[in-house]
């Protein structure tokens, strides 16, 4: 079968013919329907390499972890699931049995260091081929939603999912504030994640004009960016500022947005891994406000998700690529060009 | 001034004339703009008598406990009130002391046996007049939001906002199911609260058509009465059940309807005092799933429950009614023959 | 090797010799430290037949659903284990891959109707024997804590742990109140649990004198049965009622017991299996009291669980059998005759 | 009478002759048991000024907002107190009718900027003289428990305790730890808190020895400060990091001491305001760790602080002064010479 691979360090994805895999013990088969291309891809094969000390990224590997697919198998031991029924794939992979992994949290697995791979499509064989095998636990079912569409949940609006959920005690009231920072795929899923869930007025941002209009049709207030930003958001508030905050960018200005708009008891959570330093002090943070950093999301978080999009809650944004076409998504989306999520489509 | 006035236990209200009153310490004189006549009201003034055993309700006073005015005159040692701004009314007194009060809870008061009253229009002069006398604590500022329209709320939306507030936590995920029993003024602010603060599919029975109608048009799923209902809702669900029930009625069959509906780890809030009683079995019980009651609401709640009227996400029905016809109000609700909440307007 | 098997319904379990079991993918094989009879072992070979309609349970099979060991051999796939180390099992056994199991709580598996055994010594090969095979996730290292009086933390202190753990928010403040009722193995371990986690004053009561005796020295204030004896608990605290309820009997009067005990926003949890049936009234329940059962715990309950007894918070009551004397441990089970649990010790 | 006042900025205390204050609407008048000397009475005498921008704190005023008393008189509209009963005084006060304050929370007053003054004994006659009124919903009763001991309860205890309450769920389970950082009077009574409420091992650091073995015998495993502090305390939780840190100091080094030992989903709450600055950074914050700061506490968690004391949870260090050592108290509180709460009792 064929396959997106990434090959060696600072090297750009290749499409390879590969063997199909063997379902192992305790995995499922997928036939692949769809497979989303991510930033943290272009991460991958243009900043890493040995130097940045994550060896369970060592390539070569099959790209893609978000993934979806139909039944085609399953290994030894392996019961409850029937050949053509569509699934959705939990990306990260960790020990199984730790105290973070028994509870589905495999993104915080405790012996992390110690394991080969980190993720389906990150260390593992991903899924962006034709086929592709991942272990039983990490299915969810699509039921008869449209799973190409539903590739990019596994990560564009898993992770949104999770850190919105973290903050709904700050949010579940009348009168919240809630403050998305950076209107990309996950972005965008963010609002219509917070426009399902809570009751809380949206406010948005970003520095592209087509970003705001579309967080705008989805029921945001938009803020522009610039001089005052963070005064204009207060004022959206009626001076309180904003209960939860959530910075897809994580640079230091859009952190520091963060602090500056969060009202007492709010919370900041930074997603995006731009890698901003920012500082904190008693006297400049309103009191109990908390900002925090989260990582992707839980297995029973993706279960979430999926109901949300069988509901019509969340949409994603998405362009469809043939597997030919798979390396010329990853070349749009290292130049920008995308304006919505890449997803190859192995069997059109 | 005028003023509705409960003379005697079992005795229909009357319209009289009373002195004015004058704002005691810690108190704010309203210019009553709305008043709302509840079917507690009726309880009151048709049920109840001595042998009831709640002397703080014994007549005679002013009825109305859902009131919303502008400021007239302050007393002794308020401040931060400004003439003509208007407020709702939280209607609840307690000693202002207890563990509970402190939280601004003087549904759940610690002394409420001592108390000469239970609330202002229980006992308590209440805002079915052209002025009410209220502790400045218990003021909601309404900004420039309908006050007339707001009356209600002070019970029709802060009742099953508190009681779905303590059910969040069942409700903040995606895929999950709500079932309001009973659509009359709560059920029917109850479908817009939950349609504002949750994602929940939201599920609505009553017996009258009119008001199933109402429920759908509010976003609501409806599912008739009858032989069956419990599985139909169920099938609604995936077979799973629902994760909150509000039971507004509180009858038998109310309660064991939600009993029949309600999923593992969900919950059943019974607001309707009906007085049903039910069973209670270990085994006959989904797992973790817990029932449960709850009265009116605190101040904070009434805070949220303003903040939401005033971003449009809660309408309550309305039928305004002069000072002069609210005698008239009374009796048309005793017929049930009022599809709406009446208000009471002094100052047409 | 030898093990303790049910072999039919309704017959006395016997000790045979049995093929020593291999580890399939997925699975360690455990050597046998300990392994706990338990109650519940003796209604399975007692009370329960085809016609009680758990097909999940249906003989014959290795009992034992509280077990330790120390790893033997590992199966296909499974990484992270070392020979030797000590483990403790937990037993329930779920699907794996829906909503609940993904979390850890197999307990309340979505497909549990559709799967060949409940547990680890319920329908599948438990441990009371040799050796036994168990999925690497069910795992819980020990360190160097004793596996044998471990072995019965995996029911009889999960079971109670978990059901406190829900009642936690009830608990964690200053002047909180519980109440223990039923103070066999379950209850003894609650007081020591409530004892660790919370500042709670324990309320405990049994109709036994030693249990009660044991739970006074484990910092419990014990409550004689019989008239008045819900007056008394409430006198105890100050006329509130507690904050929590655990009980461990679940019969008509002890639930009864448990709801005239109960204070406004408190909780009850009903985890004895006695089967009582009590009234649930919306005026004869404090307000925003909830009752609720529970079944044993999740796998993450079990870390927590096997954290406190390592930190010496935890020490089960426990007698310790060889595997020859198992049936004897059983009979006097049966008959009332212990007052520690039985281990059975297959390598002594 | 005789009250210690703060007559100017920058101006050491006087013992002065005043007038004995009558009780106002809704206020009680209390004969003073004791009241405790703060640290931050000194910042107020010797670092504030007009500069500082605190208006609500200017002299000149009576000193005292942590202060017990017994009952001597009531104001207007006052019921429910019996002349005699001793009382514990919440200090902050807020607008009284905003959404923070009928919470209870009046340390968060949306109004405060416009308040004549910020508490009892800050801006407002405290409790360091023979009388204090205070408002009802301020009192919180002691009971038949020392009021003298009581005193410094009202900060040097609430101000754990509400940072602590937010941290339970952090700590309530199994193998939590927490770390107490700077163990002077709230340090001290942090550690009993823990030691009550939790069963997490507490882990305590101080630059003195003496706090250091107080805080030993009363449960806690002490760390000495210097190189590989951090590396100490993480190798204590076997590698994971504490679950929830309390800084009260809040310099720097201590603030950063707590990032450095805080686990993946852990807490640290700045209490002290030394006014250190830190950084923040994704990459160095372990997963969904959150850092907030919390400023005293609510009428609610005053409640639960009186339950602890009086069930004997709590025991404050106190030094008794006369009302004519007060000043002697107040010097040795600047020179660091007092190793106890300073109380000072009127009525010896």
């Amino acid at each position: 079968m064929r396959a997106v691979r990434l090959t060696a360090w600072k090297t750009f994805p290749t499409l390879e013919e590969v063997e199909r895999p063997e379902p192992g013990p305790g995995e499922v088969l997928l036939k692949v329907a769809g497979s989303g291309a991510c930033h943290s891809d272009v991460s991958l094969f243009h900043d890493f390499d040995e130097s940045t000390g994550v060896s369970g990224l060592t390539p070569p590997y099959t790209l893609g972890h978000e993934t979806s697919g139909w039944v085609e198998a399953v290994g030894a031991g392996v019961t409850g699931f029937t050949p053509g029924d569509a699934y959705l794939v939990y990306g990260p992979t960790g020990c199984g049995h730790c105290r973070a992994c028994v509870q589905g949290a495999e993104t915080y697995c405790e012996n992390a260091a110690t394991l080969p791979y980190q993720g389906i499509g990150l260390g593992r064989d991903g899924g962006m081929a034709e086929y592709v095998t991942v272990p039983a636990a990490h299915l969810v079912p699509l039921g008869d939603a449209d799973p190409v569409a539903a590739a990019p949940l596994a990560d564009a609006a898993l992770t949104p999912y999770h850190a919105i959920r973290l903050a709904l005690p700050q949010l579940n009231k009348g009168g919240a504030f809630a403050l998305v920072i950076g209107l990309g795929g996950l972005g965008q899923i963010a609002v219509q994640i917070l426009r399902a869930l809570t009751g809380a007025t949206i406010i948005a941002t970003d520095t592209k004009e087509d970003a705001m209009t579309l967080a705008a049709e989805r029921g945001a207030v938009t803020v522009a960016g610039g001089e005052g930003q963070a005064a204009r958001i207060r004022e959206l508030t009626g001076g309180r500022g904003v209960d939860a905050v959530f910075d897809f960018v994580g640079a230091t200005p859009t952190i520091a947005l963060a602090q500056q708009s969060v009202a007492v008891g709010g919370r900041i959570q930074v997603v995006g891994i731009a890698g901003g330093t920012v500082s904190w002090n008693f006297f400049t943070t309103p009191y109990e406000s908390v900002i925090t950093n989260s990582y992707w999301g839980t297995v029973a978080d993706l279960h979430d998700v999926v109901e949300m999009y069988r509901a019509g809650q969340i949409t994603p944004d998405v362009q469809r690529f043939s597997l030919d076409d798979a390396l010329e998504a990853y070349h749009l989306l290292q130049d920008g060009k995308l304006s919505a999520r890449a997803v190859i489509v192995p069997h059109a």
